[in-house]
């Protein structure tokens, strides 16, 4: 394992991909708290903190969860996992490495509901909602990526994941969640199998404009 | 100044104070690029990369945000800008630095405005909107809190404001924004006046609960 001490912020965050294939190895205490300690230090307006986070462990309920994850997940991406030679070959793999995760998610040593308080400052009125409000994604994300960061830095594999929220109703029900909150992201969190490697983005130079939109910076 | 190479990931997030007192001192571009590739580095949906960054440095420009920002500022807090004996210090110190950051907004040598895609999905019937639909915040606060910890990590400060959204409409027109984008955050950057310090947070301990919402962990 390299030496994580000499890894500055700047390499972390670029070599942060999601990692999507976990070993089922147990995964010590010690590092949960110093991952989650390093998302409650996230900024939060006024610092109101609205996270507050259900770590799974107990199989019967990671099994509970994957069980509806795979469903969402087949309804949403439909049955054919294999995509052959439709797509680019990297979206062929990250397709293949979704559904590992899928298939897998049970045996991974954490699962980590992040929850957020639904106080979203929503523009649309009380009674044109549909469902409950969304919980305050502004307020949780930092947090998130602190977690996501945080894990990297400790060799831990994780990535986030956002289809419960086609189960929403169920998940919270079977967790105890009251309405006052709802869950922003599922992590699944384990040592990972293969390397972390560098991600794959366009430059900042090119998603910048200067004092006005469409203005190029020299 | 400290020793920057040496402070790893974990002193860095526990160390991210929002600076919201700036020099007006220029900030070499060298760094802002740096600051903003660590911004794109962050994970999004499908990697689909919704941000667009407009950089302000324009006098010009800065004064217009800057005043109609101060008007929200006042509309929401009131005019009395001393908060005299009321409330705990942490607060009124809070208050203090709040409209510090408001009166010299127009002097910080940028404003960064983080866009993100309107593709929200949204759980309200399009006819059932007010105004346009919210940016999707949960795709744009990763790269926001990786922009916060960069500048961290370079000796920068930084603070995330949202308080533009009462003025969205000018804004979007001002900055010739077009509708399918929405700025997240607005982020004053320079250098700071005054010390980094360490953020006060209620642990993770007391955030999480095992298995089910109410079980507390040993």
């Amino acid at each position: 394992m390299e030496d994580l001490k000499a890894m500055d912020f700047f390499d972390l965050v670029s070599n942060m991909r999601a990692m999507r294939r976990l070993k089922p190895d147990p995964v010590p205490m010690e590092l949960i708290w110093k991952v989650l300690n390093a998302g409650v230090q996230a900024p939060s307006g006024q610092n109101t903190q609205p996270w507050k986070f259900i770590l799974i462990s107990e199989p019967e309920a990671k099994r509970w969860f994957a069980d509806r994850y795979a469903l969402a997940m087949e309804t949403r991406f439909g049955l054919s996992r294999d995509p052959g030679n439709r797509g680019p070959t990297r979206r062929r793999g990250q397709l293949r490495a979704l559904f590992h995760q899928m298939d897998h998610m049970h045996e991974a040593p954490y699962l980590l509901l992040v929850c957020g308080a639904r106080d979203w400052p929503f523009k649309v009125a009380e009674e044109d909602r549909v469902g409950l409000a969304p919980p305050n994604y502004g307020a949780i994300y930092p947090c998130v990526q602190n977690i996501l960061l945080a894990c990297r830095a400790l060799g831990l594999g994780a990535a986030l994941t956002t289809m419960h929220q086609v189960f929403e109703d169920d998940l919270q029900a079977y967790f105890q969640i009251p309405d006052e909150y709802g869950v922003v992201v599922t992590i699944p969190i384990g040592y990972p199998i293969g390397r972390f490697g560098s991600v794959t983005r366009i430059s900042a130079q090119e998603k910048t404009f200067l004092n006005r939109w469409g203005t190029s910076p020299q």
